[in-house]
């Protein structure tokens, strides 16, 4: 499943992905145990989220400190959309999956009187979330449905190497954010296993992962659509939802898939704010953070009224209990690997 | 998750796991890359079962030779009842649910017309799968429900620690099979990662693989109860089956919780076919493995017609298919770390 370099996902990989291998050969020279000299978090300004992180880090890292957990439970959990990569002006997710719908479409003449439908044919994201979001993913998950698994990998794959953000003007994969990535190898090097957890479906986001971010599939928790194991004995993509994992779903989806609970974990969204309770909630030491989009010149900004990654009630709990709210106007040095053009 | 040493459970393993412990610091002190002088296999005999794994492991991990595969793609899964531990005279799993139902009956005042139930309280397991196993599963969930996921986490650990095996007479976390245990270690010492994919529950597995057999928690795929997370933050468990892992089953889970087609697959039971079935389907190099418990000397011998652990059709399958059957009285010089009394 890693993509290799003989293929063009690989390829356009290179450019997002160049700082976190770079980051991550200086970690193994320095024999994946520590830190080599010099500043982890380079795109992180000294502020009090950078201090806020590196002290939690030192604290369960550390033989002897009170925080000290061991490493087998260092467990970090971090949502993917809007906390990883871009999701505005909508998820990446629904982007692909839209064009597989519309690239389905002849297979399917009922669709004609679909209001759904009619809607995203005009390019009327607004129009196909009329009725909520419920129909619009009925029709998503009809529309990515009845081919096997592995033709399905295929498509993510060959859309990612050619659709490009529309408004960030570069490959979807280079909307990772740099800052993130040099934490998530901060957190390996101290001995983290690093997970995803998002409302977005496994199968979209395990092709890319392990390059994009170095976690690997298994260690990518999120929603599903129903797989079944047909008489031929090929794995079928069922026109259903199996689970969705998103809000109360993402302490479920965590327990189902990592069987422990996080010490760390990191969100942007009330879509997170179980994944933050149930992390403060156990007996040990642990790090509740919310990036917080407010960066119109470098990203996007948005809170409260977005229809994507709304952050309203977490970021009042935010408040409420001192977790950690990443600005990423003034927390973060640099927040693409490349500026906006 | 992990036990530590200050409670009754892992002090509980250290018997079981110390020739795999003995082990696992063998391979640490050669830097966990290659498997140090001598045998990784000491309680296998020379057979064919042996030199088949020995002969496959070389090829797909030696650079240059015509199977190799990647570190990231040797992903080897393992059933656990029956063929990482004993299985007879039924499932270990079903006697610590059973346990708890007993244990719920005074909260259950409605069980005291159920067949099941009575049949249960009566030690006539037989009479209690005597309208199939559906029956008995459903009892089973409700008697398994309605606590929180930590309060039962604890009742599995507080179990383990003191049920013994009927008829090997000795604690259940002892029934593990001493071969394979180096098994998972020569492997995960070739750069394969190991999972548990088996028809158990999750919950009830994850609380000692670690300490068992080298396998953390997220690397054990089974079949799972509901799980809620309720409004006081508190993941409770819910009087349903989620998902059942078993027969075609198998090839789902994997597909949900590794993302990735095994290269070699150990089964013992027509429950495991699919994911067999499924292992050996992918376009490079791969290897099926079934135990046959035909050892009543020194384990326990069945196959066909078994209640638990039946091996019929996939046993026809594997002839048919060239898989390797192993023969537990042939092909294992020893069964358990300890003979049976």
């Amino acid at each position: 499943m890693t993509p290799t370099s003989s293929n063009p996902l690989a390829r356009g990989w290179h450019r997002a992905a160049s700082a976190f291998a770079a980051a991550c050969v200086a970690l193994l020279l320095a024999g994946c145990a520590s830190v080599p000299g010099g500043d982890p978090l380079p795109s992180w300004n000294d502020g009090p989220a950078k201090k806020a992180i590196v002290s939690f880090v030192d604290d369960v890292t550390r033989e002897g400190s009170p925080g000290f957990v061991p490493p087998a439970q260092r467990i970090a959990t971090f949502d993917n959309d809007g906390t990883l990569w871009a999701e505005q002006p909508m998820y990446t997710q629904f982007a692909f999956m839209i064009d597989q719908v519309k690239a389905a479409a002849p297979r399917h003449p009922e669709w004609a009187n679909n209001a759904v439908y009619k809607a995203l044919a005009a390019n009327d994201l607004r129009g196909a979330l009329a009725g909520g979001e419920k129909p619009l993913l009925e029709l998503l998950v009809q529309g990515n449905s009845g081919m096997s698994v592995d033709e399905y990998d295929k498509s993510v794959r060959q859309w990612l190497a050619t659709a490009r953000h529309p408004v960030l003007k570069r490959p979807y994969i280079e909307t990772v954010y740099q800052p993130q990535l040099e934490l998530l190898a901060y957190l390996r090097a101290k001995g983290f296993k690093t997970f995803i957890v998002s409302g977005g479906t496994m199968e979209v986001m395990r092709p890319w992962t392990q390059a994009a971010y170095g976690i690997p599939p298994e260690q990518v928790v999120g929603s599903s659509q129903g797989i079944k194991f047909d008489n031929n004995g090929v794995l079928m993509r069922e026109p259903s939802l199996a689970f969705l994992n998103d809000g109360p779903g993402k302490p479920v989806g965590i327990y189902m898939h990592i069987g422990q609970r996080p010490i760390l974990a990191f969100g942007n969204s009330d879509g997170d704010l179980q994944m933050l309770q149930y992390t403060v909630s156990g007996p040990g030491r642990s790090l509740a953070l919310l990036v917080h989009h407010d960066d119109a010149a470098r990203e996007f900004a948005y809170d409260r009224t977005s229809p994507f990654g709304k952050l309203d009630k977490a970021w009042d709990e935010a408040v409420r209990r001192n977790w950690v709210v990443v600005s990423m106007k003034n927390d973060w040095k640099r927040v693409f690997a490349q500026p906006k053009p």
